[in-house]
C-alpha cells in the first residue's frame, strides 16, 4: 500500500519549487537519464568523438534501431541518453533549427547556438504548466569556425561546454575515467580509443562491435561520420577490448 | 476500502516522472498491452509475416470484427495488441500518413518513416497534459526499397526495429520461442510456419483456423495479403497444430 | 463516513490507466450500461431484429417515451441500453453521420462505417480530459450491400460484429440463451421469436406487448420497421409468453 | 470535523462515474429538485394542466415572484421544481428555442421537439467538465398537432412523456395519488380538480388560492392560460380544500 | 491544526452539489451577505424606500465612501449588503444594463427586467467553473409603469419580489419587525419612518444621521433621491431615535 | 512535519468562500500588507499629505529604490504598503488610467474615478480563478475640482475615502494616533507634522530624514511634490524627532 | 515515507498566499538562488564592477560555459545567481528589451528602465497561474546619463538599487564584508579589489583566476568589458589571494 501511496503522488501536478529550492520533476527527469545506457563525448584537436553503448534487449532486435547517435547537420552530431521517445523529440527540434539557420542565414548553425536553442526549448517544459520535463540528456558535438566544440544539455535546460563527458548509466565512473585519462593533445584516433576504453572500464573491458556506436566530426572535413562495425571491431581488437556478445540486459527505458 | 483508495489514485493527474525516473502512466499502458491477446511479426528474406491470436468471447461474435491485422497501405500491414479502441485511433492516424505521403511526394511511404510518424504521435500523449497515453503496441511490417522491414511501436512512443517479435499476452514466452527458432534465411512460408508454431507453443499446440489471423507482405510483389481460413487451415494441418474451437476465454479488454 | 470517502473519489479526475492497465472510468461506464434494461440484436438471413425491454416506472408514464429503439436511416436501426441521456447524444451523432454520408456520397452509409464513426467518437471521451465516457452501449443493425449486419459499440469505443447479442441488465443470462438457441438459417420471423423467448427467459416467461419493443430491417426491402403492439401481442400469444402488466419496477437510470 | 470533511469533498471535481455506474453529481442534483416545492402536470382530453405549490417564506414576499409556471410559447407552458436560478436558465433556453423555431420554420415548435432540445442541453452539463448539472426538473406541457402532450426533463437530461406526474417535494406521495385517481377521459376541469386534490393530499387538504398556481393549455384554443386567484378560489371552495394562509414554511432553495 | 485543515478545504474547487442537493459555495456566499451591515427596502403606495446602516470603522473614514445606496437609473435605486467589492461589480453591471436599454429601446428599463438581467448574471457564477459566486445581496427598487416595485437578488441568482425586506446583518430580526409593522397603505413618509424604526429596533433605538442612508424613488416624479443628513436627522428626532455617534464597530467585510 | 502540512495547503487553489463567508486568500493578502512598512495619508484643507516609512535592509541599499511614494499624475500621488512587486503592477495600471483619461476626455482623471478603476481591477483577482489577489494596499491622494481627496484600496478591491489613515505595519497604533490628533482645519504643514509625529509614535520618536518619505499635493497648485531630505530633516528637527540611522531591520517583503 | 509526503506537496499548485501573507513559491525560489554560487556587484565613482564565482564540477568542463556574467548592451552587464536555465530566459528577455529600446527610441535603454522591465516580467510568474516563479536573482549594472547604476532583481519581481551587493551562496557573509569595507569614493580598480577580497573572504582567501569572473562598465567609456584570466591573475596575486585550483565542489543547480 505504501508503494501505491508513493506512486499516486506522481500522477499529478506541475513543476514547482520545493522548500529547499529544488525542482523535483527536473531531478526525477535526471533519474530517467540515468536509466538509459551510457553515452560519451570527447573533444580532441582533430575533432569530436561521440560513443554510445548500444546494448539491446533481444538478439532479434535490430541494433540499428537503437538510435543513440544522430546526425543533426553535416558538421554536427548528437548522442543521447535517457527516455528514447523524448530524445527523438529533441533531435527533431534540433534538426529543424539547423535547417532554419541554413534557410535564414545561408550558413551552417554554430554548435553553441544550436545547443542554446535546444536548452531554451527544454527550459520551457520545466517552468510552464501542462507538460513534464524531457527525460533525456544530449551531447552535441561539432565544428564551429574550424574549432571542435562539445556541449551537454540536461533536463533543467542548462547548457554546459565540455572537453569530455559521459551521460546516462555509470556516468560517475566513466566521468572519473575520463578525468584521469583525458589529454587535450589527442587526435581523433586517440579520442576514439579513450572513449572505447572508458566504455570498457564499466563493462569488464569486453565490448562487441555491434554493442557500441561511434561517430566523429573531423575538424578539417567538418563532416559527421559513423564508424562501420568492421572499423569498430578493428579498434576494439587493437585495444584488447573485443568481447563476445552483450548478454547483460539493459534496463528497459 | 484499500482497493478503493488504490483506484482513486488513478482517476486523476497527468503523466509525470516518479522519483526513480519512471513514467507510471506509460508503464500502466504497457500493462494494457499485455491484457490484449498476442500478435507476432516475423521478417524473412521473402517478406514480412504478421500473425495474431483472434480468440473471441462468444461463438456468436463475428471473428472478422476482431480487428488485429490492418492494411495501412498496399505495401504495409500492421498488427496490434492491447486496448482495441486505442489501436483503431493509431491505425487511422497511420493510414492518413500513408495517404498524405502519396499525395505530397507521389510515392509510397517508407516503413521506417511511417513508424516514426506514429511514435512521435504517441510520445505527445506521454508528455503534454490533458490526455492519457495509448494503451496499445503496434507491429508495422512492409517492404521499403525492396527490403522487408519490421518495426514495433510501444506506449512510450519508442520505435524499435526487429527481425521477429511478439507483443501482448505471453510476450515473454513467445519471444523466447522466436529467439530459439528464428533464422534469417527463412522464406515467407517458413515465416508463417514459425509464427504459427510460436502461437501454438502457448496454446497447447492446438489452434483453429478461425482463431488465428495471418497476413504477409511479399518482398517481390510488395503487396499486403491476408490468408483465407482455408489457407490457414492447410498450414495448421501440415504443422500438426490443427485444434478444435477456442474454448479458453480471453480476458475482456 | 466510509461511503462518503468512496463517493468523493469519483467526483474528480479524468480517465487514466490503473497499474494493471485498466481504465476504471470505462469500466464504471460499463456498469452504467448494466443498470439499463436489456436490449437484444439478432441477425438472420432475412434481416436483423432489434428487441428491447421497455418496462416503465409508473403506469402514468407513456411507454413511447422509453426510447430504446431508434431509426438511424431507412436501412439502419439502433437499440440502446444504459444511461438514456447519453444514448440520445450518440443517436443524434449517428443520425448526423447518415445524413452527411447521403449528402457527400449520394448513397446510404454502410452499417460498419456508421459503427466505426460512432466508436471513434466514443473513444475520444475515454482518452482526452475534460469529459467522462458515454455510459451506454448500442446495437447497430442494418443492411449493407444486401447483407444483414449487426454491430455493438461499448463504452471503450470498441466495435464488435455479432450474429446475436444482448446488452444491459441480465446480459450474461440472455447471451447464454442466445448461444444455446441461435441458428444462422433463421428467417426474420424466427429472429423475432428467438428475441422474445430470450427476453422471456429472464422474465418468468411472461411479457406484455407494451413492455416490449421490436423492430426489424428486412434484407429485401432494406427498410427499418417497428412492430405495433398488436403485432407484438400476436407473437407473444403464439409463443405462450403473453403475460399481465410489468409490475416489477426497473432500476431508475 | 466530520461534517467539514464531508462538505469539502463536494467543493471540487467534475461529473464522472462511480464504480457502480452512477453519476453522483446528477443524483445530488435530483436531491436539489426534491428541495423545491411540488409541481404537477396532468394531461386530459381537453388539454394539459400545470399546478404548482407557491408557498412563500414571508407574508411580505410577493407571490408573483415565486415563478414556477412559465409560458414558453402561445401553446406551451412549463412548470418547474428545484433550484430556482437554474430553472430560469432553462426557461430562457426553452423560450429561445421556441422563437428560433418560429423564425426558421415559420411555425410553432412541437412539444416533444422542445423537450428534447432542452434535455440535450441539460445532458451536456453532465458529461463535459467545467460546470455542474442543472438542479431542476421541468414539466413541459402543450398542444402538438391538436393533441395534448406532457413531458418531464430531469437533471440527467432524460426526456419522459407522462399522462400525469409530480416533481419536487413529496413527489412520491403525490405521484401515488395521481396513479390512484387519474383517468384518461377527464376534461380540463377534471384535470384541474385532480391536480388540486393531489396537492391537497400532502397539505392536510387545506390550500389557499394564493399558495397555488394553475395554468392550462386548451386543446382547442391551443392557448396557454393562467388562472386568477378568484378562479382558483372557486375551485378550492368547490373541492372543500379552501384553507387559511400557508403557515408552513417551505425549505429555502 | 484543525482550523488549518478546515480552511484549506475552501481554497480550491468549483461550485458543485452536495449529496443533499445543496450548493455550499452559494450558502457560504449567503454568509458573506450576513457579514455586511443591514439594508432595508420598503414599497409604499407613494414609491419605494431604501435604507441602509452606514456604520464606519473609524471616525476618520468618510461616510460617503460607505457606498451601500446606488442610483442605477433616474427611476431605479439599489441598496446592497455583503462583500463591498462584489457589490460594486454588480452595480456596474446593472448600470450598463440600464444604459443599454435606453440606447436599444429608447426607454427606461423595467425594474423586473433589470433584476432578472442581474440574477441571470449572478447564476452563471454559481454553475460554470473558474470563478466564485458573488457574496452580495441587492435590493432593487424603482417605478415601472407608474407602479412601485421592489426586488431582491441573492447569491444563488434567484429574483424575489417583496413588499418590504431586509438583507445583511440582523436580517431575521428586522424582517420580523417589518412583518409586524408593514401596511400596504403607507405613503413614502410612512415608509421612511418604518425603515428607520426597523433599523433602530436592532440598535437600541439610537441612530445617528450620519450612520444611516436613506433614498426614495417617488411614484409620481419617478426620480431617485437621497436624503441629506439634515433631512435624516429631522426624521430621527421626530421618531425619538436620534442617538450619539455609532461607537459599535461593524465587522470588517 | 506539521509546518509542512500547513504550507502545502496554500500552494493550490483559487479564491472561494469559507463556511463563514470569508475569502481566506483576500485575508491572507491583508497579512501581506501588514508585512510591509507603514504608509500614511492625511487630508488637510491645503491639500493631501503622503508619508511613508522607508527603512532599508542594508546601508548599501539605495533608499531611492524603496519606492513607496509614486506620482500617478500631476495632481495625484499614491503611497503603497505590502508586497512591493504587486504594488508596482497596480501603480502601472493606475498610470495607464490617468493617461487614458487625458487622451480620451482631454482632462485630468478624478481621484475617485481613478480609485474605482483600480479597485475594480483588484476585485477581478479575487473572484476569477487562475491568479491570486494583490498583496498590497494603496493610499491614493490628490485634488479633484479644487478639493483634496484621499482614498484607500485594499486587497478585496473595496474603495474607502478617508480624512487620514495608515496602512501596513503598526496600522492599528498609527491609526489610533491619527484619530486622537487629527483636525480638519489643518493646513499642509500641519498635515506633514501630524504624519511625522504619527510615524514617530511607533519608532520611539526618532526618525532619520532618509528613513522617511514625504509628498504633498497642494490644493492650490494641484501639483504633486516630494520633499527633499533637507526639507524633511528641517521638519524632524523642528518636531524633536530627528534621530540617528534606522538600525531596526524591517521584515523583508 | 515522510520525505515522500513532503515532496509530493510541491508537485502541484500555483503561487498563492499563506495565512501569514507569505508567497511560499517565491520564498522557495529564493532558496534556489542560494543554491547557486555567489555573484557580486559594486558601484564606484569610476563605474560598476560585476564579480562571480565560476567554480565548476569537473576539470573537464569548460569554464566559459559557466555563464554568470552577461553583456546586455554595450553599456550594461548582468551577473546572475541561481537556477541557470531560468537565468538564461531572463537574460534573453533583457537583451530583447535593450534592442527594442534602441529600435523604438534610437537610444540605449536606461539601467533603471531595463531593471523594471525585467522585474515586471518576473512578477507575472508569481501572480498568474500555470507557471512557477523564476529561481534566479540578477545584478544589473551599467551607466545611465554618465552615472554608474547598480540594481538587483529578486524572485518576487522587486527591483532594488544598491551601492554594493551579493546574491547566491554565502550572501549573508559577503554582504557583511561589503558593508564593512565599501567606500563610495572608490575607483573601478578599488571596486575590483573589494569584490575579489569579498569573494576570498568566503573561500579561505584563495581564488584561482579561472574560478572567478570579473566584468566592468566604465563610467567614461560606457563600455562593458570582461577581464582576461591574466588580468584577473594579476589582481589576485597583488591582493595575495592567488590560490590553486578550486577543489571544493559547488552544489549542482
Amino acid at each position: 500500500m505504501q508503494g501505491q501511496a508513493q506512486q499516486q503522488a506522481y500522477d499529478r501536478g506541475i513543476t514547482i519549487f520545493s522548500p529547499d529550492g529544488r525542482l523535483y520533476q527536473v531531478e526525477y527527469a535526471r533519474e530517467a537519464v540515468k536509466r538509459g545506457t551510457a553515452s560519451i563525448g570527447i573533444r580532441t584537436e582533430g575533432g569530436v568523438v561521440l560513443a554510445v553503448d548500444k546494448r539491446i534487449r533481444s538478439e532479434l532486435m535490430e541494433r540499428t534501431s537503437v538510435e543513440k547517435i544522430h546526425k543533426a547537420d553535416d558538421h554536427i552530431g548528437i548522442a543521447s541518453a535517457g527516455h528514447v521517445a523524448d530524445a527523438r523529440q529533441l533531435i527533431d527540434f534540433a534538426r529543424q533549427q539547423t535547417q532554419v539557420n541554413r534557410l535564414r542565414y545561408g550558413e551552417p548553425i554554430g554548435v553553441e547556438t544550436l545547443t542554446k536553442e535546444v536548452t531554451d526549448h527544454i527550459q520551457q517544459y520545466t517552468q510552464v504548466g501542462g507538460a513534464r520535463p524531457f527525460g533525456v540528456a544530449l551531447i552535441i558535438g561539432g565544428i564551429e569556425d574550424g574549432e571542435p566544440r562539445l556541449y551537454e544539455t540536461d533536463p533543467s535546460g542548462t547548457p554546459y561546454e565540455w572537453k569530455a563527458l559521459a551521460v546516462g548509466a555509470d556516468r560517475g565512473e566513466i566521468q572519473e575515467y575520463l578525468e584521469d585519462n583525458y589529454s587535450e593533445a589527442m587526435d581523433l584516433d586517440g579520442g576514439i580509443e579513450l572513449a572505447l576504453r572508458a566504455l570498457g572500464s564499466v563493462n569488464d573491458d569486453e565490448l562487441s562491435p555491434e554493442g557500441v556506436g561511434i561517430a566523429t566530426v573531423d575538424a578539417e572535413t567538418e563532416q559527421f561520420l559513423e564508424l562501420s562495425n568492421d572499423e569498430t571491431e578493428e579498434y576494439l581488437s587493437e585495444l584488447g577490448l573485443l568481447g563476445g556478445g552483450d548478454e547483460s540486459e539493459p534496463e528497459e527505458e
